[in-house]
Order: structure tokens, then C-alpha cells, then sequence
């Protein structure tokens, strides 16, 4: 396909962004977090565990695209003033994702990185409406969709004049049931081949299975990513959804641990 | 999965609506029409070629989801003026795709039907958008979404009030490259159990094969379906997308002969 | 690919065989029984009953292959030698599968098709070694394969001197659960366009569901199937194998019926 | 599914066993070597060079599986007594594919080790033969094939009485297509909890891209692997068949390098 903006060349650096502290591209990102804002009691909890534990990055739903209608949809707004608080109190930049092309402003407000989900990397509408903002966007690989079409998306980002983009690598669908999604670490490897956005990974969607996603880390930091996303809960049991695949702040913290040290090792190699 | 209004249930007689002249669920439907509309003597001339033929709904994009930004992305307002001139001029209701909860009201203004697209299935938002009016939406199978997610996606806009839906097969993607997606007839026998809604094949993106579409959607009639949707072309070699799978006006005519004569056996067997 | 044998050609009819009194190719092939050979009695029984209800041929399973090896695993040789039994007693040609390229001769003596199955579609020696017999050999589609591919299977049992073969869809594995496998009714179309091989379909293994079979047999008809394949038992509840997607003799004869007049049906078409 | 012999327990060690020098399932596994064996001279050459590169095992193909039957087969015989002088002349045990029921005695009298494509992952007779020997078994995943589908397999080997089984990952069939397949490596860690047997990867088939088997080799090594398999080949140019995934040795050595110092870091961890 041919493709203007997203293509590693040889005169393009990789691309770097400042969100908060965090140099993207460059430092390790670590988004951690709920799958979504319950309260603001809970987001403020959680974002505080999750900073001790290591994370850069503080993540949360408000508007939450569930597959029954009937399943907790989010809170919406006040979701999105809660994790602006636990934000704020934390130091932590905040990820949420957008679903519909009316709230991209209202949710760069309070955002500072856009979430695409994966149900919505094909639509391009949204994706055209967060690439007229300045604020990040960390795009999900959609479920049924190849790398050249993914790139295709950032494409459309890029083409409206926003190149603050992070690639995130969360499974796709295939014949295997074990495991929620196949995460794709070859895709990884292949977009830092590829192009010169920064790529990160998602285990808790990719895997859907705590006990996998230590291993899913450490490997996808060594087939190339500049971060991950998980999903941490200190109650998951009670979690509103994801529950059964959310960290605990302790588990997250063991996991930070490695990866700093791996990441050590891995720029002496 | 816990719904509550798409089942198909003893006490619930399968869903009927007018569109036009045309009784959806129970005349047999025939949607044809260009992939987009690309002037307005284009859309009207393969009206009349259509409505000649047989069809009794006209198809034809305003507002076209491309892969790649730099593809032709339709004529947006514009086409909807022309398609409705077209519709009107040739008595065809007509159907085109919406991609963006904002557009919802001014698609209505000119659609009889509101399509929503594959990659757009589980786009929340604009399912709840298109729920809360009063003109009938056909929705398409998601290329990577089981038919329980479908009926999921269903449920969402019957839950804001409009029942009047059309499910229509397009094929899923699989493993198999000769066909541009993998049509699942059994899909279709098995919605005519399990809801009331009607439900369409559409052998154009099926397929993405001309010489495939007479025999699938022959197929499909005797797999239970309510009506078929193609894609029409006089020149498809200058077609603006999807010429390859454009039927031309004539060959459209004998298929249309023979689902005819087919429905009229079917109901003797 | 560059295959020699297998694709259809100006000068090549359309291939046809005998296998007992049925023309395969030419005659409408029905070929129904049990999943497996469970006794003499049971086989005899269930043979009557599918020659009254309409079967032109008979299907049977000795060898079994299953995915877990505690599992039923056919009765071998003696379940040929009852198969047989049954077939002399109702006149119905058998159809048996081979698993071991060291059977192959011996399941010679007793089938008149072997069945090669989906899991050894591509199992190339023992393609070549059934391609060295005179027996007509029914290729199931790999579940995991494409067109072209099962083509080239195709294409090792011609290049051995078979020209006898029967190929059979019977679904790939796709996301979809609700069905047991995805029937693509395309393939049946394209390969009646690309091969002069006679094709049929499988519609008990494609969908796993009773209900669903007779919808998938009246669509195969239309797609272009030289026939069709259906598990049939009597005491589905007691079957060692496959009863949750057997028809009764009863549902297979009201199937057949219609089966019938389609075809004189499509003949007018 | 319920398995006997394949689950990892409380009461089970890890498998390991010998092969050659090598302790399969403590030492970290290296096997290297062109896709097939190509002659007597070709293999020896090879053999040196990726012993001095850090393999040791040697592979090689004298039966090969082709999807078209006029592509090169494979050298059999001669193949495995090439194989085997490459073998004893630089002491790296050999691991060779057996494609036939009738060849399992004849290839174990060349062999170390047994390989069972992923191709023939469902052949039952072939995977009972193989179980039947005292040869290790490298058992490759199936295209097709969930993990617990491909640990029944390993359950049809140990059920013969061979416990000696390597589980290789080679990536799985999906809508990907700028990978060759897409190598599963939550499949890797998944199968280090749920069996005790040895894990090894195939970036080689897994991505068909030379560029991609340094960092997924890696990834692997994180993802909980006992060891790798890769293709190698002086002259790629030249090869029969694969040359376009296969590293030269100079890249194989360097890969070596880095698995060996993040191994040694690993265990630190």
C-alpha cells in the first residue's frame, strides 16, 4: 500500500513525544491500571499502587465498549473527572479511550493520551477526528486485521497532522481458544522494522490469563516494544469487568522489576 | 449471552417493515446499485438500468470506509442529494452507509435504509445513534465477529427502540485467499433460527468474485434468506472502487430471473 | 501453482466414474450412514435404512481418527468386513476413511471410495499411495487449507494414475463457534469452475448442528455440488461418535425428498 | 479434554533426557540446518559451519512434505545417510522429518531425532508408530491446531510408551499475511504451565523472514523455551527450498551469542 507518513525511511528518525514525564519512544512505557473507572475512591487507590509499583502511565475506562448492551457501559464524563483527579494526585498521565467522534474533545480535556480500541481501529471517522487534536493516540491492532492495514490507520492519523502515535499490539483472533486473543510479537518485531512510531504491548487483552503475563512481557520487550499496558486491580474479584484478568499492585510491581532489569541487560546486548 | 430482544421466541412473529413499497421479511428483497456514487447522472443512469432488471432497492456509498486515506472516500453530502434523485426519479428506496454518529440526521434526511458497514459493526455509538431513529438500518456482519457478537450488535439498537433491522452476511475472513472474504451460509440458516429480523446475503463483498455471485446467491435463497445485495456497474472498469466485483447491468437481469423462478419453487417444497 | 491434472480445461470434460450402479459426476450422490462401524447389526440396520430413505451410497467409519487417544477408535479391520456385509445386503457402494498408508491396499478389498480425511489431507504419502490404487478416493477439504492447496492435493492423486476423485467440503476452522466448522459454499462454486473433479459437500461435519443440515444440503445443491454426505444414525443418544450432529433415517428422507425435486428444479433453470 | 501422561503435576518433574550430549529440557536446545539436504557435500559444509556457530543439533529434510507434488521431494535414503555422515563427523546429533508410518524403523536407524511436521500433527498412525519407538520425538504445532489439541497428539506418543517429546512452536495459520504464519508465543509460556515437557520455537517457518528470527529467537527464549530451531544455509540463493527464510551462518552465530548471554542473564532473574 502506498503509504506517505508511516514508513520508517532513512531520513526519519523514530518518533519521540513528551507525555508528562514520559519521553515515548524513548523511555520504557508502563501503563497500568483498571479496564475501567468504578469510582473515584477506586481510581485513586489504584493509581497510587500502580505509580509505587513502577507505572509511568495511569490507564482507565470511561467509555467502555462492551459486547452486551446490557453490561456496564462506563461512567461516562464523571469516569473522566475521577481519573483526572487520580491523575493529578499521582503525577501519573492518563490513557482513556474515545468511541465516538462527539467526544474527542471533551475527552483530549481531560486526556493525555487518546485510547483507539480495537473495535474501533477501523473506524475512520474517529480515527480522522483524533488526528485533528495535538493530544497522543495509542491505537489498539484491531482483531481481524493485518499489520499493513494497522499501519493504514496510523496513516489516517498522521495524514490529519497529528504524529503522536503508539502503536499497541493486543492479540488478534485466530482458532486458538486457550488464550483470549494470539498476541503477535512477530507484528512488534515487524513494526520496528517498519515504521518510526513507537510500539507497545497489551498481555492482560492479549493473553486474558494473569499467570501469562509476565512471560508476555519480558518477551515482547525483547522482540522490541518501548512499553506495555496492563490491566491492575487490587480487588478483582470485585472488578467490574476484566476482573479475571487484572494483576494485582504486587504481581505489576514483580513484573516491573524484571522488566527494568531486563531492559538494562537488553541495551548491552 | 443474556438478550432480550433479538430471540427468536413462540410468542413473537418474525419481524416486518415497510420500506417504500417493499415489505422486508417477507417480499424477498434485491439491493442493487454501484459501490459509490460518483456523479449524478452515474447514480441515475444505473438506477433505471437496476430497477429494470428487477431490484426493488437501490444501493451506493456516499460515505466510503477505505483502507487507505488516499483512496476515494465518496462524495458525502453530495452523493446523498444525487442518490436521492436517483431514488426518486426511479421509485427505489434507498440504502447507504453511515459512518459517524454526527451524520446519523442527515443520512436519515436522505436514506431509506441505513447501512452500517463490517469494519463499523461494534462501533457502540453509532449502533445507539442509528437505534434511536426510525429508519431502518441494515447491518453487516463484522468481518471477524461470531454470529452471537452480531446478534449482540443487533440487540444494541433494538434496545433504543428501532426494530427495524436487516442483518446482512458478508463474509468473514478466514484462512482462504481465492475469495475476498469467506461467506458463511450456515450463519444465515442459523440467524432464520435463532432471530426474528430479516436476514440478506451479500455475494458482491462475499465473494469479490463476478462469476461467483449467481451461484451464491442462488445459495443463499435456499439457505433461508430474505433478499441479496450486489453491486451493479455499467462500466465497472472505471468503477471508482470494487469494479472487479461489479456485476454489469445484464448479468444482474439473469440472476434476478432465477432467484425468482427459485423462490417461487421454494414455497412448493 | 502449476498443476497439470487438476484444473479444468477447454478440452477436459467434466470427470465421471462409476461406483456401483451411481454415475459419480453425473447422478446426484447421497452418501449417508454413521460416523463409525459399532457392530454387524448396527451397520446392517442403519444401511436399510438409508437405501429405503433415498442413500445411493453408504458411509462408515473402521478407522477412526480422534482427537484424544482414549477415545473410540473404530473397530478396524472387522468394522471393514461388516461395512461390506452391509453394503452386499442393500447393494450400496461403501465409503470408508484410510489413515495409514499400510492399510490402504486392504481397505481396498473392502471399500469402493476411500476417504482421505480432513486431518490427513495433506498427509502426501498417503495421497500418493491411495493415488496408486484403481479405488475412486474421496478428498475431504483440510480445515485449515485453501483452495489452491486441497487442489494440490488433489493433483498428487492424479499424478499417481487416479483420476478417480470424489472432493468433499466439509468446512474450514474460522473464529465462528457456534458452528462445529464454517462451510464455505464459494469454494463449492469455484472449484466447479477451476477443476472437472466432482464436488460434494458435508454439511454434518460443516456445522455440527441437525438443524442446520437440511438448509446447508438445499444451499449446496444450489452452489453447484455434484452430492452431499450426511451422518445418519437411528439411536443418535447411543452413537460412539459424532450423535449430537446425526440425522435421523426419517429427517435424511424428508432431506432427500427435497433434494430430488431441487435438482429436477435447477435442471429447468 | 482428559489427558493422562502429558500434564504437568505436582508430583512430575520437568521432562529431560539426552540426546546425544545434549540434556534436552535443561541445556538450552540448538538445532540448525538447511530446510532439506541437498547432497553429501552441501550438509557436511553446513554441519561444520553451524557447529562452529553454536548448534547442537543438526536438521535437515530427507522426506519433504511439498504442497505441489513436482516440487522437490527430498532426497529419502540417500538424504538420511548424508545426514548421518554430517552427523558423526561433527557430533551433533541429527533431527530429521519421517512423513510415513512405513519409513518410522528405517529413519530411526539414521536419526537422533524424529521430527512430525505440522502438517502431520493429526496423523494419528504416524504419531502412534513414532510413540512406539525409543527415538525422541520433536512434535511440531499444527497450522490448525489449539494447544490442547496439539498436547493430545503429545498424549498419543507417551501413550505408546516414547516420553521423549520435544513441543515445537512453528506459528499458526491466520488472517495475517506478511508473516508466513504467526508464531504463538503465549503458547510457549502457556505450555511450560501445563505440561512437563520440553518447548522448543521455530522462528524460521514461524515468520518466513529472515529479519524477524533474531528478535523472536529472543522473545522466545523470555516467552519460557527450552531451546530454538532454526534454518540455516551458506548459499540461500541456491536452496532447494525455504532459502528465503534461512539466516546464514554468520547470522546464526551471531544469534547464538545473544541467546547464550541472555540465557546467562535469565537465570538471574
Amino acid at each position: 500500500m502506498d503509504l506517505k507518513f508511516v514508513n520508517k525511511t532513512r531520513d526519519k528518525n523514530n518518533t519521540t513525544f513528551k507525555v508528562g514525564d514520559v519521553t515515548v519512544g524513548s523511555d520504557f512505557i508502563a501503563i497500568a491500571g483498571p479496564c475501567s473507572v468504578e469510582s473515584e475512591e477506586q481510581i485513586i487507590r489504584i493509581a497510587g499502587q500502580v505509580k509505587v509499583a513502577g507505572a509511568n502511565m495511569l490507564r482507565g475506562g470511561a467509555y467502555k465498549p462492551r459486547t452486551s448492551p446490557y453490561a456496564f457501559q462506563g461512567l461516562g464524563r464523571k469516569g473522566l473527572e475521577y481519573l483526572r483527579r487520580a491523575g493529578d494526585l499521582t503525577g501519573l498521565p492518563i490513557v482513556t479511550e474515545v468511541i465516538d467522534t462527539r467526544d474527542v474533545f471533551l475527552v483530549c480535556e481531560y486526556a493525555d493520551v487518546l485510547q483507539i480500541g480495537a473495535r474501533n481501529m477501523q473506524n475512520y471517522s474517529l480515527l480522522q477526528e483524533v488526528g485533528r487534536t495535538r493530544t497522543p493516540v495509542l491505537l489498539k491492532h484491531g482483531m481481524h486485521s493485518t499489520i499493513e492495514e494497522w499501519l493504514s490507520c496510523a496513516e489516517y492519523i498522521l495524514n490529519e497532522g497529528n504524529e503522536k502515535i503508539i502503536l499497541c499490539e493486543r492479540g488478534i483472533r485466530t482458532i486458538e481458544t486457550y488464550t483470549r486473543n494470539t498476541m503477535d510479537l512477530s507484528a512488534v518485531a515487524a513494526l520496528k522494522q517498519l515504521t518510526h512510531l513507537p510500539v507497545i504491548t497489551d498481555p492482560s487483552h492479549g493473553t486474558g490469563k494473569v499467570e501469562l503475563i509476565e512471560p508476555m512481557c519480558l518477551s515482547s520487550l525483547m522482540a522490541g516494544c518501548d512499553g506495555i499496558m496492563v490491566e491492575v486491580h487490587d480487588r478483582p474479584q470485585e472488578a467490574l469487568c476484566d476482573g479475571a484478568q487484572s494483576l494485582l499492585p504486587a504481581q505489576f510491581e514483580v513484573i516491573m522489576g524484571k522488566l527494568n532489569k531486563l531492559k538494562a541487560f537488553k541495551s548491552t546486548l
